[in-house]
């Protein structure tokens, strides 16, 4: 299978960029939870490039038609499904440059998994148009959560963006109350929202694009959940973090820093605290053996830079099978990083409620 | 599921620290394949403590005996099972212990999710000598890929212990020659290891552990493996290298540090090469969109610091639920990571011919 | 999962009988093979009530429009959408009655799974309205077998309507010439149809209904697929055929009749034949061991009468939890025994594909 | 994969008619439930040959060894495994018969599917002593279920043997409450007994075999267990049934019998008693749409004659490719149907251990 993911709840992806439509169908999801189709909204928006200056001239309204498994405002517990027009497509775009292999995407080995028979249009099925339809399923997912587990929040921040970092250290009770100056531009130091849009900015003016750096993170998580071994909570999430496009790097808790920690510093020390069990320091993201200790599940995912950039670059012909140049046309971003942090919380809300299935509780 | 994972082929882990055995069943193999348990037991031997003056003075033999799937020295294509005795067990280092939770051991989160009837002993399921049946499914999957596809070639190598880093900058085609002046210890600066080890000694002196940092690699990789969205082959292998004990990040290619990288730094260009494919650099890991493009398969997994030290630590005690602290007796590994080498090379192995697997040919 | 099948194509089924549309998601199908929409009508039209005055009033135009994985006439591999709007719907039919269980129908049991959440309307997810995507996805995968395999074939005939049975001995050479004297009726004693009618008619005439046997069968089949233990043909097969509403037995080769037979007789000879391996009879249905020997396959499915009947039945209110009684008005199939002939065969048709993947070949 | 079973235990089978060990791993099974291996032996006496005269000559103890997942008397949650060593086994028996593919077996199909590496020895993995693992798991859930839900109750009963059948009619009310004269033979009209066994001694006497049909029932069941389309109860039930060595046909309820029936006749009117949801009769087996109604759970499994009869047949030479004779010499069970009892509750245990499973409570 290519497109499904999940144990619990089971989510099937359909669709190519430059297709009629894309779409979802979230299987195994509990019966009669409210959906409010605003909050869907307000989720898709933040993963559209409507109203974003530093996005693609491609706006799409990426409005979502529920079309199964909701009745009466509710989850019916049967596949839900939500599926998403594609309108604004250029495909003669792609038609003239089909043979010539986009570095940094997926043209050529789409072309060797698909013996040729892909949809080259915009990427296709490979296409960052896809997380349209994860976006509408973690909203659907996140607002499930809010109804079962009132405590739990999920939420992201921008952590890097080309070569600025932001290092603000955060302790493990900092997370619950995170505010940003601006809800748009996530980032804590506020002082850093100017020079990252200036790494966007210059990028684009010199026909080029930056990557970036997003932590997700996960409050008021029930402790318990997962398992060991092949089953535990980071490969799980991992798993759905690496499928969206652009991500080359996961990590939980303090990261690929805690590898030269000394294990006196990485172990969070467990208190008892007004009851109930926390631990001083959160290394290791809220996850200890695979299954989650009651802390926040913080988490970094490394977005790599767009690879459609205007620049002239070096590759080849499919069909000559000779060295040539490309100039890719089309409209792209110059960072993706804005527009991802929705398919981030999505991939840790749908990770959460799949975890959650386990425990049982089939109905409201 | 627990202790499950593969598509194709399918690997079942079970066993505790402290029973009987440990063993591993590998369902879906292709038959007709010649094992050579000589092969298994180096692998075996690799990951042991046997002769590492570095490593838990609890020594296993850790000698596989393979139980079904396996006829006249070939694989049936049945289900194949390889047990391992334990012995060497002072179980009663941790009976005393058992209601104080170990610092960034799964203790308390197996506490919580199996409601106290887990196996606490030694970590019980949780326990590193669980990468022992991993390497022997590895081993046997190097051993079917090694005849499949005989270019193809696993590896691993050492980039960080402790505070010591190996910064050696590696084209795409340094890997398939790469040699180490002790292979027992594979660093490419070899003027390192010294530094290296001695991060251990010092940290085992003080009662403290480090951790580190393995580079896994694989060269001949067939391109065009692998699936779009969910099924691409970094999560299919990212699945695995997170279910390995004390693993907290994993990336691919230039990983994190692609994310400050510039698009057109960033996008591996295409080349002809004597009428192949190619890519003059490999920031991506030989991975575009999810699928192998031919290139080496490079990825990096942070490990922690081993969670057992002998310093006195601040912890919690369940029976009583009050602050208590806890010095761990026991015998450990003051770093794991020269003994992670062939679970990370393993990892690589089965997700390989997991992938292989979907391109079908199902016999010798 | 709730709607959802297959190992190496991966089937996910959604929507309600009352909703806005209904389809399937077929994942994992291989590229580059040619799909004729017309092909697909063709067997829309053999399951939809149009034209059959043996069936429900509710006629559907069942055109299903293919929305993604579908590229220049020809599948790409990735997920392959089909949908189908819905239509003439009287869902007022169902809004005072909703409270009365209809015996015989999932009302009950769904109300008790989904606490009372799911669309009742037509039966909602449970209508046999859902076997329109499986005959969309059945339809497809005839498609790619007929390029794959093109000595296969899928068929169906109708082995008994209420009492009235057709008791033809079939050897397992007949079936690939089975030729019928109504192809829209396919009996294999042409003799039975007007008492099979007759039947129904009668049936219909006292509020009542009638069930059947179906027999599918598909010839052509290469040897060697399938698995033992819990991945043999007939488990997978008979995993789907279940799935069928109304579906209440499923049998391979002489089924239940080789209860009765003494081992010399059930057994299956094996003999050369112009160089081929073949059977003189077939009582195990072309299934040794759960895997295929290259005789036709045969199987039966037992088909209950439709549990919508306009007599007044005796049943519960859930709203009064009190006996009642209940006289379904709707519109329904007093037979559904020839509409089902298509779904069986798609059923077969995905399963063949299913099992045929895991020989590889991806591409055309 | 070819040997796993189930979606929230997990059940994986091992091992070789004349292997070492067979076994077991019983994963995602909830912790802290009592196993009294005292009942598992008793469970694996009725389905082993000892102390049957009708049974094969070769006995064999299958006393199941408990290797992980199990601690202080209870489960853990973690993969339970069960070895059972081979022992008593004359494999030479088989050595010079090897190409001679046995009819009604699957050596033939096993060649093909394996290409000729399978261990053919008494049938290797296909051997109907592969059931002794799934007896021991069967075992295993018996006694979980009894800890979850104290009124449910598995059984079994033979209603054919040969052409001796049982014709005894049964209401809804009659499984809690049936008693047999001979709970080692479990007929319920007794009388029969002598026939059915002498059913089997005149086979055997003729060097033939006989089968017949077992029908297994569930009290005592949770409504609302299940789901609609491919996750019904039957397909899942009838997924591990097709799975048993030797088995043709699965069916529920009155089964191929409802086909004949109107649908005023079939439809099982619900009806309140004693403020509980009863129906009157239980055409449909205690499952409309896929899942439970609580009423029994009641279905019938057909099986075939042993396969293995020591008259000579005729058959092929894989070898030389002609035809041949074959004497079956071995030692065989001229009847499974007795042994099968225990088999098919385990099947029927172990579907609804794991549709228990989604209704969550991971712990006693």
């Amino acid at each position: 299978m290519t497109s499904c993911w999940g144990q619990h709840i089971h989510l099937s992806i359909f669709g190519e960029s430059h297709g009629p439509m894309i779409g979802a169908v979230i299987d195994g999801l509990p019966s009669g939870f409210t959906i409010d189709e605003a909050q869907i909204a307000a989720e898709m928006d933040r993963r559209s490039a409507r109203g974003k200056d530093l996005a693609t001239p491609r706006k799409e309204a990426d409005r979502v038609r529920i079309v199964s498994g909701y009745f009466n405002g509710k989850t019916t517990g049967t596949p839900l499904t939500g599926i998403i027009e594609n309108g604004n497509t250029y495909s003669s775009d792609y038609e003239k440059t089909k043979n010539k292999m986009r570095p940094g995407h997926a043209d050529y080995t789409a072309f060797l998994r698909y013996g040729g028979f892909q949809d080259y249009r915009g990427g296709g099925h490979f296409s960052g148009r896809l997380t349209a339809p994860m976006v509408f399923a973690g909203a659907v997912a996140k607002q499930i959560l809010a109804q079962k587990v009132p405590a739990l929040s999920v939420g992201s921040r921008i952590v890097q963006i080309g070569q600025v970092r932001d290092s603000s250290v955060l302790g493990p009770k900092d997370y619950a109350a995170l505010q940003y100056a601006d809800a748009g531009f996530p980032v804590v130091d506020g002082t850093l929202k100017e020079a990252m849009i200036r790494e966007i900015t210059e990028a684009r003016a010199q026909k080029d694009s930056v990557g970036g750096i997003v932590e997700g993170y996960i409050t008021g998580v029930p402790g318990g959940l997962g398992s060991p071994i092949f089953d535990n909570v980071e490969s799980r999430l991992a798993s759905f973090l690496f499928a969206i496009p652009a991500v080359k790097g996961v990590s939980f808790g303090s990261g690929f820093d805690i590898s030269g920690m000394r294990g006196s510093e990485a172990n969070d020390a467990f208190r008892m605290e007004n009851g109930h069990v926390v631990t001083a320091t959160n290394h290791n993201g809220g996850i200890n053996g695979g299954i989650t200790n009651g802390m926040p599940i913080v988490f970094r995912v490394a977005f790599k830079p767009t690879p459609s950039i205007a620049q002239t670059q070096a590759t080849i012909d499919m069909a000559t099978r000779e060295n040539t140049e490309l100039a890719i046309q089309g409209r792209h971003d110059p960072c993706i990083v804005i527009r991802a942090l929705p398919v981030v919380e999505s991939a840790a809300a749908l990770c959460l409620l799949d975890l959650m299935m386990e425990a049982g509780g089939r109905h409201e």
